[in-house]
C-alpha cells in the first residue's frame, strides 16, 4: 500500500473548530486557567494503550496546533502503522496549559480512528487467507464520515460509496415501487447515471441474482445475507461478469467463511457504527 | 423520572443540515431519483430490531421533516421508552422519494442514541440493587455531545459536567504543576471558580483522599482505578462531606462490585465512546 | 426522460441565504423600505425573454418563499421543459415589497441555471443525429456547483464526476510523475480506488490509446483534442472495452463532426463556464 | 490608476473553503492520493491562453496557500495588468500532490475573474474616445459578488451600488406602487434615505426626466434603453444637475455610440453575469 | 415617518440561532427540563418597565417561534411605537417551558434595541426646535450592527454609513499619508468612488473647511468637535455646497446648541455603543 | 489573582471574523483603498483617553493579525491591569492600510470589554470593605458572552452561571408551575441535577428564605431586591448552609450598604448590559 496521503487541513479544520468550542464553552478549561500558570511547560507523549493499527495522527497533531501553533510536535509513528502497546505515537512541549486544553479533543479522535482502523485490520487478518475488499458502508457517524472513511483505509479496508449520490444503489424498495419490475428499475437506473457512476443492486436469493445477471445492467451486485455455499454458486454464475458484494451481519467469526466463497467484497456496517474506542492516552515526560 | 423534554430544535437542527449535506453531496440522492416517480406515495414503519431503550425518536422525525415537510409522522413511543424487538417506534406516509433520501440519516441517529442509551440502562440495572448515578464523561463523538449526554440521560444515567468550563477537574498533573502542592492546588481552584462552579478532584489512593478532605475545598472526589474494599473505607472517611465517584475501567460484570461500596457517582467512558449501534429498521407497509 | 425531482431544500438553503444575505447587507432593501407600504399587494409573472429550457424554478420559489412564507406562488413549467419568449413560468401574489426584495436573487439563480440548460440543450440538438452523452466538468462556479450539474442534466445533459473524489482521472502529469509508466499509473490508481469508482484517464494519441486498451484497467478513456477521424479510429480500436469521452475546446459548431466519430461522451467545460445568461423578467400584473 | 489593494483575506477565505470542500468532498482528491507519492516535488506556471486582463492572483495564491503553506508562491503580474498569451502569471514549487489538488478551483476563480476584468476592459476601450464610467450592475454570481465587482474594477470599471442598502434604485414599479406620483416617491426616498445614500432613478423617455429633474431630489437618473440621440438630448437637459446613467442591452458593438451621447456611467449586467471564462492553464516545468 | 418594515428574517435567524446555542449549550434548559410539565401552558406579557421607544418587537417574536412555532403571539405595538412604563408590548401563550427558554434572549435583543431607540429618541427631542438627522457612526456592537442601525431609526434617528464600503470617510491620517495634500487626497478619493458612493470628510478648524470647500469634490463635510460658533460659520461658509455633519462627544446637554448651528447632521457614537439597556419584563398572567 | 489566560484563539477568531465581514461588506475599506498606497508604512500606539481596567487587549492584537499577519504588535499591558488616562496600550508597526482597516474592529471590541472590566472594577471598589464576589448575569450581549463573561473577570469579577445548562436557577415561575409547592420544585431540581451542577433559588422574603433552608436542597439562595436589613438577618439564618446571592437593581451608590449585609455574592446585569463604553484612541507616531 502507498502511503497515505493525511486529510487536507482544509477538510479537517472546521470539524476541529467545532469540536473544540463544543468543549471549551463559553469559559474556557477552567481548571488549567484555575491551577496551571501561563509560562508552566512541559513535554508530553501520546502512548497507545493497546495494539492495533494508527490513524488520525495527523489531525491529532493539528488539534494541537489550532489550540497554540508555538508547540513543537514530532510525529513518531505514520498512518496506517501497526501500533503496539505502549508505543508513543507523537511527542509534544510546550505551554502546559495549551496541552491539557487540547487533550481530550486529540484524543476522542484519535480513539474513534484508530478504533476504527483497529477493527479494520482484524477483520482484513481474520478473512485471510481469502483477499476481498473489506469495505464500510453508509452507516457513520453523521458529520464524521471522512473520518471514518478515512480511518478504514488505515485499517487496509475500502471506502465503498462516499454518499448518495456518487453510486446508485438498488434495494428491494425501489424495485417494487416500480411494479417489482427489475429489468424496468435497472434501465431506469442506467439511463439516468453519468457514465462515471456505477450501478449496484442487492439481491437476497440466487434467483433474483439470475435475472439481474441477465438484464446485464448492474455493475455490482449485493449478495445480502446470503449462505457461503450459496455465494460461491453466485461467483461461479456471475462468472467475473460483475462485481459481488457481500453483507450482513458479518463478523470477525464468520468473515473467514464468507470470505472464502470468492466474493470480491465483503462490506460491514459495524466496521464504523461499532467499532469500540481504542485506548489511547497523554503521559506527562517533564514539566518546567 | 420526569418525561424527557425533547432536545431543542434550535440546538438540533444544524448538526442535521450538516449531517444532510455529508450524505447528498453535490448530486443528491442518485438512487431515488433515477428509479422513483416523484409522486409515488407509501407508508413505512420504523421498528426495533432488538430490546433497549429509546433516544433520539424526536430528532428522527425532524430529520424526516427537513427533507420534506409534508410527510405525515406519529410517534407510538418517547424518548426514554423500554423497547422490545419487533416495536415500532414511529410511522411515516408521504413521498417515498423523500422518506428514502432521510432514512439513514434518521436511523444513523436514532441507532447510536438508542445505543448509549442502551448501554446505560444496562449499566444501571447492572448496578443494582445499589443506585448510584451512573454518569458519562466528556469521551463523546466530537459535535455530537448533545446527542450523546441526552441520549445517557434517556437511559437514566446522568450528564456529568458539559465541558470544559463549567466544573473544575484537578488531576495529578495540575498538581504537579504546582510542585504537588495539593492544598494550594486546590486553593487556586477555589479562588477562580465562581459560586455556581463545584470542584472536583481525582485521586489514587486512600492517602490522598485523607489529604483532600483535610483541605476540606473539594466538592466532588474522584476515586481513580480503587478497589471495591478501598472505596468502601472512601465512603466512610468521606462520612457525606463530598459527593464520592468512582472511574476507571468500570464495566458490566465489576459495577455492582464498585456499587456496593456506596460511592455517590459511577462515571464510564464507554456509554458514550463505545457504546454498540442498536438495530433499527425501516419496513414498508405500503406503495401507491 | 424521467421527470427530474427538484434538488433537495437542505441542498439549496443555504446558499440562497448567504445570496440574500450578500444582497441586503446591513440595511435591507432601501429602496422597497423607502416607497412601497407594508401592505401594498400585488401580483406578478416571472417571463422568458427568449427561447430555451427551464431551469431553476424550484430554487426561486424557495428564495421567494424565504423572504416571505406568505406569498402564493403558482409553477406554471417545471425543469426540463422547454420554454419560450413570452413564456409566463410562474406567478406570485401578496405582498409586493417581499416580491421586490426577493425578485433579482430569484432571478440571477434562474438566468443562470436556465443560460447552463439552454446551452446543453443546444449541444445536444447540434450533435444530433448522433447522441452521445453531452457532459459537463469540474469547470463550475465556486459553491455553485450542484446547481449547475442539476441544470445540465434538465438540459438533457450528464453530471460527469461531482468532484475530485468520485472517479479518478488520470492525466500525463500523473503519469509523468510515475516515470512515465502508464502501467504502473493505472495499476496504483486500481489499488487504490474502491470497487464503485470508475478510473478514467486520459490520452492525447492513438498510440498512448493502444497501450492503455492493452493494460486493460481503464473503465474511460478521455480523448483529448482529437480529431474526429482519429476519434472514429479510436472507436474501433476499443470496440466496446471501455467508455470513450471525448473533451477539448468542443462548440455547437464542431460537435456534430466529433459526434460522428460514434464516441460514447462529449464534455464540455463552456457548459457550466461561459454559458451566457438566459434572459428572465418580472412583470407586475396587478398592484392593490 | 492607483495599484489596487487585493482583497481582504478575511473576505475571501470562507469562499475558498466552501469552494475546496465542495470539490473535495468525503473523500479528497482521490486521484491524487492514489498516484502521486507524498515527496513527489514539481515546478508549475499558470499561464495565460489568452490575451486579457489579470484579476484574482491573489486570490489563487491563497486558495494554493490554504492547501499547502509550504508551497513557494511567486506573483509575476498584478491584478489589473494587462496580460498576453503565454504571459506567466506566477509560478509555484512545492509537493506536486498540493499544487494538482488546488489547480482547479484557483484556476477556476481566475477564469472567471479575468473573463470580468477582460471584458470590461473591452468595453472600456471600445468607447473610446468617450471615458463614461463603465460600471457592473447587481447581476452577479449569487455568493461571488465580492469577487466580480472586484473584477470589473481590475478591468477599468466600476463598481456601481454593491447590494440592495447602499443607493436607492427607483423604479417604474415603485412609482407605479405611489399612485404614479413621481414626486411623492421621490419624496418618500429622500425622506427614508440616510445622508451618505445617493438616490437614484429610472426613466424611459425624456418627459420622464424633464419631471425628474424637476422635482430635483435624484442623485442618478438611470436612462434605460434610449436612443443615443435622445440621451444626447438628455444630457443638455441634465446640464450636470445629476448623474446621468446609461443601461439596457449595451454591448461592445453599440458602446461607442451610447458613449458619445455624454452620459457619465455606462452600465452593462452582461460584464458579470455573460463574461466568457478566460482561459488560463497551468504547466509543468520539473518534477523531482 | 412612514411605518418602518420589520427587519428581513432572512438577516436576523443565524444571530438569534447563534445567540439561542450559546444560551443552551450542550444540555439546554436545565431548569426547565428538569421543573416544568411538558405539556404546562402558559399565558405570558412582556411589558415596558420604563417609557421610551420600541425596537425589536418582531425579532423577539422570531425568538420565541423559533423555540416553539405553536406559540401564539400577538403583537400589541410594533416598532418606532411610543411606549410608556406598564405597557404591554405583546402576548404570548403556549407551552410554558418553551416561553421560560426562550425568555432571557428575546429580553436581551428588545432591552438592547429599544436602550437603542429611546436614546435616539431623546436626542431628537433634545436638539428641537432645530430637526437634524440624528445619525449613529461604525461604533456598534461587533455582529449586532444590522439591529442597532435599525434601532436608531426606530428611535427617530438615520443610520449613516452601514460599512467600511459604501462610503468614503477621509481623516487626517490619510491626508498625512498623502503628504498633508488635502487636494490630492480627495481627486483620489474621486476617482476610486463609484458614482454612487459619496465622499466625505472630516475637518477640525474652519480653515481646513476652507480648503474642502475649494477642492469642491466632498459631498459631506464632518465638523470633528468644533464650538457652535464655528460651527455656525461653517454653515454659512458652505452655503448649501455641501451637507455639514457635526460630531464628537455630543450629549443631551450640548446637542441643542450644537443643532442650532444650523448643519445637517449630528454624528453620536454613544448612540450605539453606549446606550443603557431598556428595562422590559415578561409578566405570566395565566398558568394551566 | 494569577494572571488570566487569554481567551483561546479558537474561541475569538470566529467571531472576529464575522465582525470583520460586517464591516467590510462586499466592497472593503473603501478610503483605504482609494487613498492609502499599498506600500505607506506606519507606526501607531493605542492609548487610553480615561483611567479603568484593561480587557481585551489579546483580542485587539487578534484582529489585527487576521487583517495582516505581518503587522508587528507589541502589547505594553495585560489585560487585568489598571490603566490610566494616556496609557499605551499597544504599539503597532506595519503597512498603514492593514492597520487602518481593523482599527474599528479592534477598538470596538477593547471599547466594549473595557467598559465592562472597569465599571466590575468600579463596583469592587465601592463594595470595600466589604469583599462580596461581584457577579454578572445571562444579560449579556447576543452572540458576546464569552468576551463579556471574561471582561467581568479582568475586572475583578466573577462569572455566574455560564448559560441555561451549567446551574439550576429556579424563579417564582417555577415553583408556581409547581402549585407553589416549594419543597417539590427543589427536588425535581435536585432528581435532574447532575453532580456537577447546582441548585439555585430565588427568595423575596425571609418567609421564603425560611422555608428554603429547610428543605435543604438548595446549594444557592438568591435574595431579590432585599433590604440590606433583610439581607443581614438572612445572612444569620442561613449561617453558611447556603451560598447567598443578593441581587436586584444594585449600583454603585447602592452596593457597599448591600455588601455590608454579609452576603457572599452580588449580581448586577447591568455590569454586562448596560457598561458604558470606554473610551481608547488610536493614534499615528510615524509614517513612511
Amino acid at each position: 500500500m502507498t502511503k497515505l496521503h493525511p486529510l487536507n487541513r482544509v477538510m479537517v479544520e472546521d470539524v476541529l473548530r467545532a469540536a473544540f468550542k463544543e468543549d471549551l464553552g463559553i469559559g474556557g478549561d477552567a481548571t488549567t486557567r484555575a491551577v496551571i500558570d501561563d509560562d508552566t511547560m512541559a513535554s508530553v507523549a501520546i502512548n497507545a494503550r493497546e495494539d492495533g493499527v494508527l490513524s488520525g495522527v495527523d489531525v491529532a497533531k493539528l488539534a494541537f496546533e489550532m489550540i497554540d501553533p508555538d508547540l513543537e510536535i514530532d510525529l513518531l509513528k505514520v498512518d496506517g502503522d501497526k501500533i503496539a502497546k505502549g508505543d508513543t505515537l507523537m511527542k509534544i512541549s510546550g505551554r502546559m496549559a495549551s496541552i491539557l486544553t487540547a487533550e481530550r479533543i486529540a484524543l476522542n479522535f484519535l480513539g474513534r480512528m484508530c478504533g476504527i482502523a483497529t477493527l479494520t485490520h482484524k477483520m482484513v487478518e481474520a478473512a485471510k487467507p481469502y483477499t476481498p475488499r473489506i469495505a464500510c458502508t453508509r452507516k457513520t457517524t453523521p458529520t464524521l464520515r471522512l473520518f471514518e472513511k478515512y480511518a478504514v483505509r488505515c485499517g487496509g479496508g475500502s471506502q465503498h460509496r462516499l454518499g448518495l449520490d456518487d453510486c446508485i444503489m438498488i434495494k428491494d424498495n425501489h424495485i417494487a415501487a416500480n411494479d417489482g419490475d427489475l429489468e424496468k428499475t435497472l434501465q431506469r437506473a442506467r439511463d439516468y447515471a453519468g457514465h462515471t457512476t456505477k450501478i449496484e443492486i442487492e439481491v437476497d436469493t440466487l434467483e433474483q441474482l439470475k435475472k439481474v445477471l441477465e438484464v446485464n445492467i448492474a455493475d455490482i451486485i449485493m449478495l445480502d445475507n446470503m449462505s457461503a455455499t450459496d455465494m460461491k454458486t453466485a461467483v461461479e454464475m456471475a462468472n467475473g461478469h460483475a462485481i459481488l458484494e457481500a453483507s450482513g451481519g458479518i463478523t470477525l467469526e464468520t468473515i473467514k467463511d464468507k470470505a472464502s466463497s470468492g466474493v470480491d467484497v465483503i462490506s460491514i456496517g459495524a466496521l464504523t457504527h461499532s467499532a469500540p474506542n481504542f485506548d489511547i492516552g497523554l503521559d506527562f515526560l517533564e514539566l518546567s
